[in-house]
C-alpha cells in the first residue's frame, strides 16, 4: 500500500469508529507498506482513557510481535497523536509519523489535546494540575534498587 | 493512609517491581486516603510499551469503577510521569498528583522522560521524530462525522 493508502484506511477507521459508539480516531502500524496492526478510539466504550487509537494500535502492533520496541516500523493515524500518544510512539521507538488532522482540529471539536499540550509545556507549579513531590528521598531507593541490579532489561 | 503513606505504597510497588523484572515505577490512585488501584511498570514483562505505572493504576481504577473519567481521585506515583503518563493523567481527570523521584532523576538512570519532554515542546517539523499531514481533507471526515452524530458520548 502506498503511504496515501495507508493514511486513507487510517481515516476509514475514524469514520467507521463514530458509527461504533467511539471517537473519531483510527490508527494503523505499518511496514514496507503492510499494516501490521490497527486501533481506533474506544474510551468510552471500553471505560478506558488511555485507550486512544494510537495506543490501541501500538499495543495490538507489540502483542503481535512480542516485543516492546517497533523500531522499523511507521504510524498513520487520522489525527495528530495527543501528548499521550506522542509520548508512546516515542517509547515505541516507531520510525515516523504521518497525520491527517491537526490538534487544531481535534480542539475545534472538541477534544483537550491543545489543553493538554499547553499545560505540559509549563512548569508542574504552573499547571492547571496541582501536583507536590513527597518522599524524594525515599523514592530514589527504587532507582537505586534498579541500578544496582545486574539481570535487569534496559529499554 | 495519609499522604506520605501513600506515597510509601508507591514507592514500595517501585522496588518490589525491580525484583520481579519490572521498571523501578509504581503508582496508586487512591480518594480519601483509601486506595482504588494500583499499577507497576511491566514494559518488557508484557511487551507493552505504554504498560507504565500510571497509565496500569488508571487502567485498573477505571475498569474496577467501570467508569472513563477519575475525577476526585488522586495519583501517587513514584516518579514524576513522562508524557505520556501526565497525558494520560489529563484525559482521566484525575484532580491531582503526587511524586517522588523527578523527571531528572529518571533521566540519570537512563530513562528517556526528559528527552520526550523535550521533543513534545518542538513544532512537529523540529523534533528528531519526523513525521507529515497526509490527506487533511479526507481526515476532516471523520470529524464531520462525530460532529454531525446526534447520540455521541462526548469525554
Amino acid at each position: 500500500m502506498t503511504k496515501d493508502e495507508l493514511m486513507r484506511k487510517a481515516i476509514e477507521l475514524s469514520i467507521m469508529n463514530v458509527n461504533n459508539g467511539g471517537g473519531p480516531f483510527g490508527a494503523v502500524i505499518a511496514k514496507d507498506g503492510e499494516i501490521i496492526a490497527e486501533g481506533v478510539n474506544r474510551v468510552t466504550a471500553h471505560s478506558d482513557p488511555t485507550a486512544h487509537a494510537e495506543v490501541n494500535a501500538i499495543r495490538a502492533a507489540c502483542s503481535k510481535l512480542g516485543t516492546f520496541n517497533l523500531n522499523g516500523y511507521e504510524i498513520y493515524t487520522s489525527c495528530e497523536p495527543c501528548p499521550m500518544c506522542l509520548g508512546a510512539i516515542y517509547w515505541a521507538r516507531l520510525d515516523r509519523m504521518y497525520y491527517g488532522n491537526t490538534k487544531t482540529d481535534a480542539k475545534n471539536i472538541g477534544f483537550d489535546d491543545s489543553f493538554i499540550y499547553d499545560e505540559i509545556e509549563l512548569k508542574p507549579q504552573d499547571r492547571k494540575l496541582p501536583s507536590e513531590i513527597l518522599l524524594h528521598q525515599e523514592a530514589l531507593k527504587g532507582f537505586e534498587a534498579w541500578t544496582a541490579k545486574m539481570d535487569k532489561i534496559e529499554y
